[in-house]
């Protein structure tokens, strides 16, 4: 009798190890497979790409005593996370990366800025299966159960279907009852900006500092974009690529620069 | 008689204000138009699309008696610096936004962990032509004499011109003197990705501590790739784009998502 192999687990974050939605996403992965977490030990959201070139790195073996996962806490950023799991804390390649479930939308541009999302491109330039999971809720205690069941479906046909080559999912999940829920569609980013605001104060000392905040700006009209998709109570799911190459626009720039 | 308008330029980089590759870039820029330099006050190499999100932001007016423009030294990231420059110090949009020049390769996914193209990619997506430059020389006293007529002239032509809408540049240019170099060439991105190395040393109270270093490996057999452009001594424009939908791919996945 040949043993059966559970697929292996990666997951990760940018909330942070002990925020709610990994904390969900691990019990779901605990069905799926055997769960290794390498996770950041503080918030790192809007961390974006970044990794630690500078700075030395913790990764730390954690007990939460909370499941049958592996836990390590880690001093850096997500993508420094997916680095080290795959090419220190793991002793096989994992099946999957799965990263969040994020509290707040990554649809959008928020894409770029996402550490999640940061966390899910790495595992693609990896060549690794990756998901970053999304809820279109900020609060901190915010309502899981409908998203369960679709996190785990998705993640399931991921393992056995796999992914195009330098290809990574950028899922968002409504903030929608069972009730309400249209099913799943596989859309665009949507074409949009952040446009900031900063809010000018004085330090006690008399000195000026700012906070940013700002208004995100829809300019999409397309039915297919991943915010019209979610409005619609679908869940979005949008194939992400790591090459930002403009490739429409070589042979026209090529006309202006080549010499 | 009409008054001449001379472009604004909008000046960052990811090495921090006081370096070589920025001084050098706002001395070209000065002969070109107005120039305002928003930069960190520290080196933020690696930070990718960071943004200050939880932490409130400096950004004050400095005097480095070194020429005509205005200069802000700045507590965030390159990307907080185009927000900020754009939203809060300039009363007038600039007409062009260059970030640089690094000190080091930003050809392949170096684009992606990169803060000086961040910066670029955030202009782009306020609508403003920008440009990243990046020197193949890690050398903190690089030679930048054979660089400085190309990037001006680079700049010029994207002032005039514009770019294609969603598109910033990527330029690299090679280690050369004006002997060697062959030209300049828009291509794309190599496909190519780091294996990360990690160094597990002890701190003096015996517990783990990491230090991340790595090996790039090139997957790319195109002639046309940024790294085989370089390596032939021609500067290389990688047009890039912020939409990072896999558009090729919605189709197949949505054949087994939708539902």
């Amino acid at each position: 009798m040949t043993k059966l192999v559970k697929p292996l687990i990666l997951v990760t974050n940018d909330d942070g190890i002990t925020s709610p939605g990994i904390r969900m996403l691990i019990k779901q992965m605990n069905l799926i497979g055997d769960v290794v977490v390498v996770a950041p030990n503080s918030p790192q959201s809007g961390k974006s790409h970044a990794i630690s070139i500078s700075e030395s790195l913790r990764c730390d073996l954690i007990d939460t005593n909370s499941g049958p996962q592996i836990e390590y806490s880690c001093s850096g950023t997500p993508a420094d996370c997916i680095k080290l799991g795959i090419h220190e804390i793991l002793d096989r390649r994992p099946d999957i990366i799965v990263s969040g479930v994020n509290h707040g939308s990554n649809a959008s541009v928020n894409v770029i800025y996402s550490g999640t999302m940061a966390a899910a491109i790495e595992g693609a330039m990896q060549g690794i299966p990756s998901i970053g999971f999304s809820i279109l809720d900020y609060d901190w205690n915010a309502d899981f159960s409908f998203a369960e069941k679709y996190i785990s479906e998705i993640t399931s046909k991921v393992i056995h279907q796999g992914l195009p080559k330098g290809v990574c999912l950028n899922v968002n999940i409504p903030k929608a009852t069972h009730k309400d829920y249209k099913g799943v569609r596989v859309c665009h980013q949507t074409i949009g900006k952040w446009e900031e605001d900063f809010d000018k104060r004085k330090d006690p000392s008399g000195k000026d500092y700012y906070w940013m905040s700002g208004e995100f700006k829809n300019q999409d009209d397309s039915k297919s974009c991943d915010i019209r998709t979610l409005e619609n109570n679908f869940i979005s799911i949008v194939p992400i690529q790591f090459d930002l190459t403009s490739h429409d626009s070589i042979e026209i720039l090529g006309e202006y620069f080549n010499k």
